[in-house]
Parts: C-alpha cells; sequence; structure tokens
C-alpha cells in the first residue's frame, strides 16, 4: 500500500467566521450560513445541484495539527486526554470536516448553504448528497 | 490556496469483498463485517475506541476513476448524467468513502467494524465517533 495520496480542493469557503475563536465546536451548533467559490475545472460536477438539496460537504480543515494523536474533547481542561479518532477535534492526522447543510441557491460557480461552521477560506473537497 | 495537499493513509480495510462487483452500491446494503489494521504511527489515536462505539470511517476508494465529474446514478444505464456532487459515485475528483458503522472489537492494531462496503485492500484515512 502506498502512504497516501494527493487531494484536490474543489472550492473555497467564503464566510462570516473569520477566526477560529468564532467557530462552533460541533456541527450545527448555530453556524452562519457560507458561500462556495468552486473552481472552473470542477463545475460539471455541479450542473444538477439544486436549491433545497440536504447534502454532506466535506472539508479541509487547513489550520489543524495533523501531528495530534490526543486531545482533550472539546478543549475541555479537565477531560481527560483522549485518542483523536474517538472525537470530533479538527487536530489530527487527515483533517477533514464533515458538515450537514442545505443547499440554498446555485448560480454559476458558486453555491450557498444554509449553515457551515468552518472559517472563511475554508478548502472544499467534496459534495455528497445526504442519505 | 494551494490546489490540493497530501493525504495519509492511516490503515487497511481486510474484507471477504474481493472485487467492486461484489460491493454493495449503497451504504450498509447487506455489507459484511470487516477488520481494519492500523499503521503503528497512528495506533496512539484509537487507545480510546470501544466496541459499541457508532463511527463514520473515511476510506479512500482507490479503484475510482478521478477524472470523471458526470454519471448514471447507482450505475442505471436509462438514468440521465448526473454531475457526480449530486451522486455518491466514487468515481469523483476526491473518491472519499463515507461509511457509518459499529465497532465490534479492538485489539493491538486491528479494529473489526459490522459492516463496511468497500473491497479488500482500500485504505482508511480517518475514523469519527458517530453524532
Amino acid at each position: 500500500m502506498k502512504d497516501g495520496c494527493h487531494l484536490q480542493f474543489i472550492g473555497t469557503v467564503h464566510s462570516a467566521l473569520k477566526t477560529l475563536d468564532e467557530c462552533p465546536l460541533l456541527e450545527n451548533e448555530n453556524a452562519p450560513g457560507a458561500a462556495i467559490v468552486i473552481l472552473p475545472e470542477f463545475l460539471e460536477g455541479i450542473r444538477h445541484l439544486r436549491p433545497g438539496t440536504a447534502v454532506v460537504l466535506l472539508t479541509w480543515l487547513h489550520h489543524a495539527d495533523r501531528k495530534v494523536l490526543q486531545c482533550r474533547p472539546r478543549n475541555n481542561p479537565v477531560a481527560t486526554m483522549t485518542g483523536v479518532f474517538s472525537t470530533r477535534s479538527p487536530d489530527r492526522p487527515n483533517p477533514i470536516g464533515l458538515h450537514c447543510t442545505k443547499v440554498t441557491s446555485v448560480s454559476g460557480n458558486s453555491i450557498t448553504v444554509s449553515e457551515l461552521e468552518v472559517i472563511d477560506g475554508t478548502p472544499l473537497i467534496d459534495i455528497k448528497p445526504a442519505l
């Protein structure tokens, strides 16, 4: 087995959340809406995306510390140090964010969604319909 | 923004599913259980994983065609060609599989799960607790 592979960024999130301190600790905790700009070479892939569709967005949490293997859940200083694969910490070997949200508009290369808890400038790596 | 980044494989799936033809088309459609062997450098991250835990596994669907931007959903030959970001097709720019399953055992570097719809040899990239 190879030790890894190259991940392609397909777009960028534009958000009112400008710093990590502003980000909710868990999914859908009062996150604001956001806009996503898709790169030209991937536009064909969003051709059938429609407003109202429930989706799972996968993002690359680019400020994460990829060397972390244990952390205190939800930044609680009295919590036990816990293996990151038992937590939702962004600090982990592959800091992929999973976000359940809803498409509110699609126009050209821009998609808006109802809520997204990542900071401005976060790369997008995939969009899947929710099951 | 950079155009991408390096994804690290953290382990490998061992499954009775040996070919793509044997794989269910959608998550949890009668998939068999599987074992996952975690690489030594990431073992600290699974220290608190316990049997019975509901998890989301992220895999790298290494046989996927990453150039595909449109496909016919569920391999249905009469379906309309659809942008891949409106489908769960493994053929997409970043072929990341999302799998809701349950941990059934953890022993040393090996984890077993109750069901997993990927073929033998698929790289694992992340484990998250289900929300």
